[in-house]
C-alpha cells in the first residue's frame, strides 16, 4: 500500500488554481521604492528611531525571549509596565498583553463564556473571534452586519450568561460599529461587550485612545476591549483590557494565555515605546483619520466605489476576484504597494483593494497613490 | 436592574481561592541572584550575545513590526531566510514561521484536516493541540499517553482522512513520545502524523535536529512537526515543517496563518541567530539533555520520585497541590525558580516541581539547585 496521507492536497491546489485563488508570500526586501499603503503600519511607528532604539534596549536588557509562559518566567517588569501604561492610555482598569491580538481573542471569548452562554457576533466580525466563538463552546448567534436591533432581538432570545463581539472598526471595509447602540442593548440584557479595537487604537477617540473612548464605553463595567501592539504600534503582540476582575480571570483561566509564551521583550519595549511617542504627539492619531478620508474622497470623485473611512482603512470595490488581483499588481508594477482582498477572506465575496492611510504619508504621496489606483483602475474612470 | 454582567467571575474567584489554586503573575526583575530551572531556555540562547545582537540588527534593518500580516506585507527576506534554514536544518521540504507555537498547532490541526477526518489524539498532549482538534471540527479520539496501540486500533476504527498528533517531548513530565511505533501505525493507515518537537527542537537528534531526525522520520512523505522558536531558540514565535504541498496548502488555508501579523523582525532574527549558534556548536543540545539526566540521578538517588527525562525538563512528584506550591515558594526563598504545575495545568491532576535543565548550568549550579531541592522537600528524602 503506497503511504500518501497528504494525495488530497494536490486536489486542493488544484480547486485554488482553477478558480484563481492562489495565494503564495512575497518577501520584501529592507529597502523598497514601493510606497506603502498596505501595511497597517496606521502611525508610521514601526521604524520610528524611538520605536526600534525602545525594541533594541528591551533586547538589551531582556534578552530575546521571554523565555517561559506568563505564569512561569515569562512575565517580566516590562510586561507589566506596557499593561499598566497601556490601560491606562485606553482608560481601563487592567490590561494583559499576549503574543498576538489572534491569542487575546480567543483568550477573552473562551475564558468570558461557557457552554451555558451565548456569544452574539457580528457577521463581518475578523477571522480570530470567529475561531474565538468556535473554541468557546458557547451558542454563536451571528447577527447582520452592524445592527444593534439584531443584536437586541438575539440576546433577548437567551436566558443565561452572553457577551456580544464586534471589531470597532472592520478589517475589510473600514467602517465603524455601531459601539454606541451596542453597548446600550447589551446593558439591557445584562450582557457583556466584548469589542476588538485593533484598527481604533492610535486612530480613534482622543489622541488615538481608540474607538471605546471615543464612545465613552472605556472602563464600563461590562465592556472588555481587545487589541493588537502590531498596528499602529507597529510592534507585534496583542492585548485585553477591561475591569480587573476580567483580567484576574484571564490570567488564571485563559489557556492562550496559560500555555503560551510571553510576548517576546523586544515587542513589548517597541510597544511602549510607540506608546509613550503617541502620547506625546498626539496629532499623529487625526492625522491618519484625516489622510483616510482624503483618500476615500479623491478616488470616489473621480468615480470609483468606496467606502467612506471611519479610521485609516479604505476599502475600493473591483468589479471581480481576478481583476482586483490585476488592479494590486499593475499598482505595484507602478510602485505603489496596495492590500488585494477577495474569497475566501471577505465575508460577503466582494473583491476590494484595501488602502491603509498612514499618518506619515506626505502631500506628494498622497497624490502619487491617487494618481496609480485611478491609472490602473480597470473600468474607466472620470 | 443593575449592569453586571462580570459578576459570575467572583464565583469563580472564590472557587479557585477555596481550593487554593489561584494563580497571579509575578513580574521578574532584569536582573536577579535566581538561579533558573524553570524557563524553557534549554540552551541558554536567550541572553547570548550572538543572539541578542541578531535581534538588534534585525530591528534596525526591518523595524519592530511586520506591519502586516503574511500574504500582504508581512513576509520580509529575514522571514524566508529563517523558514529555508530551519527546514534545511530539521531535514524537511519547508517551513512556514509562525507568530507562536500555539499558531503553529491551530494551523497545521484546523488545515490538514476537516469535518470528516478524524484526529488520534494522545491524551498527554498540550493545550494548543487539544484547542486545535477543538477548532478543526474534525472527528477527535483521545487516546491513552504514549500508546501506539490504541493510536492504530483508533485509526482502524475510521474509513476517511486521519491524522495522529502527538507531543514529541510532553511538557509535563518530560518523556519522550514513541514516534517509531505512531508513524509505523499511522503509514499502515495511511494517516498523517503531526508532531510537537516544541521541547525536542535543540535537544535531541544529531546537534538538537529534534526529536524526528532522530527517530529517522524527518522530511517524511507523511509527517509534519511543529516547533517553538522560544525554548531552545530563546526567541518567540513557531513554525509548522514538512512537505512542500502541505506548506504552501497551510499559507492559502490556515487562518491563524493568513489572518495574524506576521512574526516581528527581531524574533525572527533571534531565532536564526540562534539556529546559526547552535549549527556552530552541536555540542549544546547534548549538554542540555546530559545535565537533566544528571539532576534526575541525583534527586532520585536522594529519594524524591521523579521522570526519567528524554530530553530537558526533569518532572518532580509533590505529595499534593499545596506541598507543590510551598515547595516551589522554599526553592525560591532559596534562591532557585523552579516550575510549578497542578490542576489544572496537569492532565491527570499530580502536582509537580518541574526543572528544566540548562546547557549552561556549571557543576556548582547544578549541585546549588540539587541541594535547594532536597533540603526543600516536603517529605523526608535520604
Amino acid at each position: 500500500m503506497s503511504y500518501a496521507p497528504f494525495d488530497w492536497l494536490d486536489d486542493e491546489a488544484r480547486r485554488r488554481a482553477d478558480a484563481g485563488l492562489v495565494r503564495s508570500l512575497r518577501p520584501r526586501p529592507a529597502e523598497t521604492e514601493l510606497l506603502d499603503l498596505a501595511s497597517n503600519d496606521y502611525l508610521g511607528l514601526s521604524r520610528h528611531p524611538e520605536v526600534t532604539a525602545a525594541a533594541a534596549e528591551a533586547v538589551r536588557t531582556w534578552g530575546a525571549g521571554a523565555t517561559g509562559s506568563r505564569l512561569v518566567t515569562g512575565s517580566t517588569a516590562l510586561h507589566a509596565e506596557l499593561e499598566q501604561e497601556l490601560a491606562d492610555f485606553c482608560g481601563f482598569e487592567s490590561a494583559l498583553v499576549f503574543s498576538s491580538g489572534y491569542a487575546a481573542n480567543l483568550a477573552a471569548l473562551t475564558a468570558l463564556t461557557g457552554r451555558d452562554s451565548l456569544i452574539v457576533s457580528d457577521a463581518g466580525n475578523h477571522a480570530s473571534i470567529v475561531d474565538g466563538c468556535r473554541l468557546s463552546r458557547a451558542a454563536t448567534a451571528v447577527v447582520p452586519h452592524a445592527d444593534p436591533e439584531a443584536v437586541r432581538k438575539a440576546l433577548h432570545s437567551h436566558g443565561g450568561r452572553a457577551l456580544a463581539v464586534t471589531d470597532s472598526v472592520f478589517s475589510v471595509d473600514g467602517d465603524a460599529a455601531p459601539l454606541a447602540g451596542l453597548a446600550e442593548v447589551c446593558r439591557g440584557a445584562d450582557a457583556a461587550l466584548l469589542v476588538d479595537d485593533a484598527h481604533g487604537l492610535g486612530v480613534l477617540g482622543r489622541g488615538g485612545r481608540g474607538a471605546l473612548e471615543a464612545a465613552g464605553l472605556a472602563g464600563g463595567e461590562g465592556v472588555v476591549a481587545t487589541l493588537t501592539l502590531s498596528k499602529s504600534l507597529g510592534s507585534q503582540g496583542g492585548a485585553v483590557l477591561g475591569p480587573d476582575r476580567v483580567i484576574r480571570h484571564l490570567v488564571n483561566a485563559a489557556r492562550t494565555f496559560i500555555f503560551d509564551t510571553g510576548l517576546a521583550p523586544a515587542s513589548a519595549g517597541a510597544a511602549l515605546g510607540a506608546l509613550r511617542l503617541l502620547r506625546r504627539e498626539p496629532e499623529r492619531a487625526a492625522r491618519a483619520g484625516a489622510v483616510a478620508v482624503e483618500l476615500y474622497a479623491r478616488l470616489t470623485e473621480a468615480g470609483l466605489t468606496a467606502v467612506r473611512p471611519d479610521a485609516a482603512v479604505v476599502s475600493v470595490r473591483a468589479p471581480s476576484a481576478e481583476s482586483a488581483v490585476r488592479w494590486a499588481a499593475d499598482c505595484r508594477t507602478a510602485g505603489l504597494a496596495v492590500g488585494c482582498f477577495r474569497p475566501p477572506s471577505v465575508p460577503d465575496g466582494i473583491s476590494r483593494l484595501r488602502l491603509t492611510a498612514r499618518a506619515d504619508l506626505t502631500r506628494k504621496q498622497i497624490s502619487a497613490a491617487v494618481g496609480t489606483v485611478l491609472a490602473t483602475a480597470p473600468l474607466p474612470v472620470s
